[in-house]
């Protein structure tokens, strides 16, 4: 096995079953996804595409729930194992700076990151287009919104969870208003979380077909010593719609604009029917990620054809290993003279 | 309960099941559907988007039958429970005025309406495009065309039980000659059934999204002293295709142009595999609706996934309850003065 | 030369020229086109697609006024020798039946024709969509809108100068609610203005490409003994985009929807620089066409790259002539069996 | 049944099954299918649309196997009975004429027939487009490139099994470089494999909705005394995509531009959750077809959804009785005056 | 005259023409347009959407040269009376903060403001699609190229001349990376010129349609005692294409993403030969303005037709007075709840 | 001067203007253009898009005639001086081998090349969409239909003067059956103008903007002493449409499918009225040239908007320098691997 460590805390109570024999993969699917049922709320039909983190001695989660309307909204949810989730009835309350009360018209696709001990969320809302909205909270009671990152169009934010050279340092995939038929992925920095720039390009749909129409960062990257390790959706176009599989790529840690290694192929593409089957078929949308520091496990949360929430297990030595043994690292912005 | 009462006879042999005890959503779904499996005929592949009325001691239908050629045409269907349906083998025989065969090109998703002690049959067939057919019969047997009552394009044209003003009504949804990606429901009068006019409009498509892209009538619509109670199918259009789901409304009994009511949910989706997978993914396209004065129990028919004929229930007072509870009454023209 | 006969009245004063002695088509322009230069009023920056009518001891019209916020409306307008004009410089005073006032988002391609005593306006109006508006008049100070006819989406509606077995006779062109990409022309009917029926299809677009994309009514269709001689543009959709010329056929007189003779060839299509560069380049669209039945004599009016007015003549007898020698008639709803 | 023979060779241990008492049609699937599980190697994702010959005293075949990076590659399979088979865990090792390995960037849908003593590899390639690729082989160890025989954009080029008039006859598809949205079947001839001529068409999509969008050959065809039986493919394109569809022919023996029967009914259209849900749902595509030229049995295998291999199985007499009963004999070339 | 006064330095030699006698509109074209012909430069086929400022005793300008490889670049300018230009052979040598050389792949359509004692120029280049590209001078001679203020994809980015709040303010159009067929206005803020936020919409398109598809800030506002004049281009998508007007609003002083007061008609569209025929036909693109304080004079610098530059004229309180005549203010983020 | 020969025939009387003396580019136009005015026949609107030879003491060629019913189809002409042309009135009469009338139901943007003793016409033609017709003669009286070369979809064939390695080499541009938006060239090799093979690649669409959407062949290569020089046409997609113009590059003289040296400018493009206004707007394509290989004088013949034919001059020394001085050699297939 590779030698490669995470950075971070150890997480015992992380959801885990062992690989089973016949699998080749580097990645393999919870025997019981998926763990959230349709219509697990009176006015909320599907959640899927959702994020969690440890949370006291249990886990806690924002959730993407599709209401009896269509319109997507982000609610709270609560677990012990994070298997199993009771969901708060209501929306999530966000309020401005003065406390006056906040709904967006929708909002979709959450993410869930620690900086410091501020917990973010970010993502994606209407703002005259598909654009980033963003929130904190210290207590899950009251959620702040903060000023929208970026001009419009703009979805798939993602904050890693720690600032670099002192500067918050967000992910995001600008694209248009409509269902975004190209995407890259881009980075950029924050002294303060209300002005960003330094805006610099991470990654490109690549030639391999299962990402070659779009990409966009799924879950927060985990810090590792060789790197980020960076789960990400990537998009393929095919006669008959779009499949969204899962992708790898490790990240310079200081650096992380400079992709180091990515991995040529997926680690999770749509294959089961609650992936294949739904409001969307055939997708398989990680938002969320959690590891053990000490044993190297991960459990990826990853939304299924925008009806289910689905979990896949790996450790990180075999997914290291994968990940050479696949390497096709992009061409950097320097490289052809970008910056 | 609320105190709503539906206008008509009782029909104590409407096929029914009580709600599930762990259902929060008006209306369910028959636990026997599809009632009707493929290849149901030797020639004929699928059976859906079709329309069923009580008929001496059981029930009459006109059904949607696609061709192994892939031409859709319509079969008349009996039932002594409006569950087991038996098929004529061949296509219904039109014919015109003078008695001579008359056979479209193809006709599709047909409705039966009941007017005074006629039987009318509306249909899609092509006229330089997609446009509304139209017969009548009073035994079944003899099926007379009837002057096609617009310009194309037009489909889901369905005629109201009575007449309203003296004038024969019809809902109908204007849209062009392909996979049409725009629609709102209009409603236009007739004296004689032959010449059309007063055309005005009842619905557009919604800004929540499960109905934002069009709509288009379902069934006949249902007398109450409430108002006409309209099921209709809206639709969303996802990265990965068009999903149709039923909504409901209520429009003004003596001036039905006008939406009384009309529910921001949708009261069906596709979520079961028979919904989801099939020739047309995704689809809940309703047709027609039994229902029982005397009960208020509702027997709505609806196409799933271009492939199958289900059934799902409610009881008017329950779903006019949940209409009330999520109204969103659409703007009238009369407002935007465009009368 | 052939023998034909305009019925109808003399118009000893229609606008002429005679044809250029090096010209080989049977159709010729007015020298002095553009009649009407830009900006002819403070907020009318193009007048086109326009229709006139002798009135009085000179002529009336109703002309497309594209005004500067980019929206067009119908302006009334006068001349005394049917070349040069001055119009009225407000919008035309629609009123409702009750006497209150009317006035569409926007109304153009006004069409103009008197049958009996009354004049009738006929327009594109929005009604949810393109849809045709209508209004009578018999003074031109008073302006009572009509039913609009139709549903939408529908565009180029042209009515018959007399009635046909005593009811009002209507060309239109169903359509989208874009910048439609197919059209055909259909014919209805109605015995009182409001309730129309009895469509039927007169003619698609041909295997000839300068038609080959949609047609679309232009002049109201003139009277002769050999049929109604009907002015129509024919689109073909080049790499870069529309080019709308104009085009000839004969329908028979008792039962218009048949076409008797239709030219294959174009009589005229963009050539000079204000049909060929403009707001919308290489457009030539016949609105209407004054006849003198005494002489034979016609002056086609078009719009001319939706930024002009120009006028062409032609004689009825050149004109039929030509039409016979490049006939095509097409194929009828009859011989395909869709009546 | 009716008198036909297949002209070939007896094939006892083709496999199959009898037709289910309550199946009508003439075509039944095998009860197994699919016959090829997802991730059947570890860098093979699915496999389908592939090719199968016998071989020995057993089989071989060449398959698209569907990588980890989602590019297709075309891989050899052996199976002693024609359904349970083992794959080379490398790509077909191409050379070319100087023995210098050739690998296209990717390669799929690959047919496989046998002329004189050389068996033939037909697949898509990329040059700078969608193009045939083509090699031959005599011991499946040794696989040379020929020339690519047409111009781009190509697809679906299928070989007869000899050679008529002296010459290799092959079908082919002309398409674009995307998901082609058109697409007739062709035939060509050549001397030599290296120049082709004599192009003409054969057959166009029909007026029956199957296969109303495009259609490309399928199996190679199978010598009958009654002509040439060709399975192709059709694809209708609904509201939510393509659906593609088995269809049978009969090509004149000498003649094989002229379509002899064409049965306007598919004889095997997406019914089974393997062929509506998948990779690219709604598929059932064949590229091979084993028979039995005592017996007339053939075992038709197609690929599943972009996801699976599956086999059906048929009778050549009920086939052909079954065509004859639903013939819609194409218009050919000869006819509409193109030779 | 109403009482409008421009805040800033008198420019007594700014280029002007009295307005002719028959004009109606409030603002009209120089007499001599185009002042920049063809292939004015041996590498630069055509010279157009640039940006002049007074320097000096003359003026200097920024200006789009289009190359005969078709790409584009920014060359400097110089001139006497801001009428006739000679322009600097080679393209603008930009370098980064480093004085390394910096040449984008492509640059176009640049702004030129003045805050402070430095000189900024805007532009679109390719940062993965289209982005905003930045540099500062100080003396023409040295050009350092600044961050990239935002996300791709951008274009129209447009500097105020003084900061506000103390915050630097910029204007800019987000967009796709194609002909984008939508754009809204948006305002951000950066107390550096390295990090931005607080991103605010200002305008969309209306529902004039002159303006109805996309709209993009042009020329540097205008600072008055009523607000800040700005200049935009609006576009309308004909059937034969786009059609780029120039438009005219007012913004508050010190909140400059509420608009004022919006002119509901253009001010100048194609009309002359120069504008309505060139590369991109019906072109009229403004990205500078001049104007004298002391007589109110403004002169626009805009593009025609992707080929030309021309100059049209106003005075400020005649265009004042013409905004509020035909105002109407657009719906601002406060009032729908966006803020 | 560089030193380049045209190797072939002198021809003293090619068209000749010398370069104006303000010209900076490499080509310039003829005076008098367009030297073929509208509407040259009766039936003919616009001839364009033709190629001319030398022949006997004069020139002959075959033109691009659009009909009045929009079709083009192919006439022959005659000229002293290769500036003023007659025109036969009739279509040429194609005959097939066995001397039957052949006439495509269209033809357009013919090609004419001599190789040996003989006249080979080249043009685009209905096959089940566009593609490659063929011809030859002796004598321009007798026109020999031969086997269309390619399978559809094909456009732009431009055979070489002589045959390469003894077999007939011809150029072409594979296509979809539309306006295609991409397209590269090709080259193929024939024994016997029958069968065609060896199917190389020779260039793509470059980076550069002015011919990044597709390019075609334009006029029959020139043989000079430092390959063969190729005039071909490139198309850029601006937001208003295609716009073509014309560029050069320099082909190995005995594998001409690599490309030695690509002009990176075009060396025309559109800029004259009667290239920017007409049928199709901002189109220059050239489909031949002549050439005096004494002199080193080429006359191009290009069409201009679909409208009118142009004539543009160059010496080959100095258009030889120009392509030298702005080199761009594409990626061949050698080198990308796909040899």
């Amino acid at each position: 096995m590779t030698d490669i460590r995470i950075i971070g805390s150890p997480l015992p109570n992380i959801p885990w079953q062992d690989k089973p024999s016949d699998c080749t993969a580097p990645v393999w699917r919870f025997s019981c996804n998926p763990i959230i049922n349709r219509n697990p709320l009176p006015n909320v039909a599907r959640i899927f595409n959702s994020a969690v983190m440890p949370y006291n001695d249990g886990f806690i989660g924002v959730f993407r729930g599709e209401q009896r309307d269509g319109m997507p909204h982000i609610y709270l949810g609560h677990s012990k194992n994070a298997i199993d989730w009771t969901f708060e009835p209501e929306k999530i309350p966000f309020t401005n700076a003065e406390g006056k009360p906040f709904m967006p018209i929708y909002a979709y696709d959450p993410r869930l990151v620690k900086v410091d001990d501020t917990y973010y969320i970010m993502w994606c809302q209407d703002e005259y287009g598909a654009s980033i909205g963003m929130a904190k909270t210290t207590d899950f009671r009251t959620f702040t919104r903060l000023e929208n990152p970026f001009l419009p169009y703009n979805r798939n934010a993602v904050l890693f969870p720690r600032k670099i050279g002192g500067n918050f340092i967000m992910l995001s995939r600008p694209c248009d208003n409509a269902h975004t038929a190209f995407g890259d992925i881009f980075i950029s920095e924050s002294k303060d979380m209300e002005f960003w720039g330094r805006h610099r390009h991470v990654m490109s749909p690549s030639k391999n077909w299962w990402d070659s129409l779009k990409i966009g960062a799924g879950a927060a990257p985990i810090e590792t010593d060789k790197g980020w390790l960076l789960f990400y959706h990537g998009v393929v176009n095919t006669c008959n719609g779009y499949v969204y599989s899962i992708g790898a790529a490790i990240l310079d840690i200081d650096q992380p604009s400079r992709v180091i290694h990515r991995c040529s192929n997926y680690i999770l593409a749509p294959e089961e029917w609650y992936e294949e089957r739904g409001f969307v078929p055939n997708v398989c949308f990680p938002c969320a990620a959690l590891c053990d520091a000490e044993s190297g496990r991960i459990a990826i949360y990853y939304g299924c054809a925008d009806s289910y929430v689905g979990i896949a297990f790996a450790t990180v030595s075999e997914l290291y290993e994968y990940i050479l043994a696949h390497d096709e690292v992009s061409v950097t912005d320097e490289e052809i003279g970008l910056r």
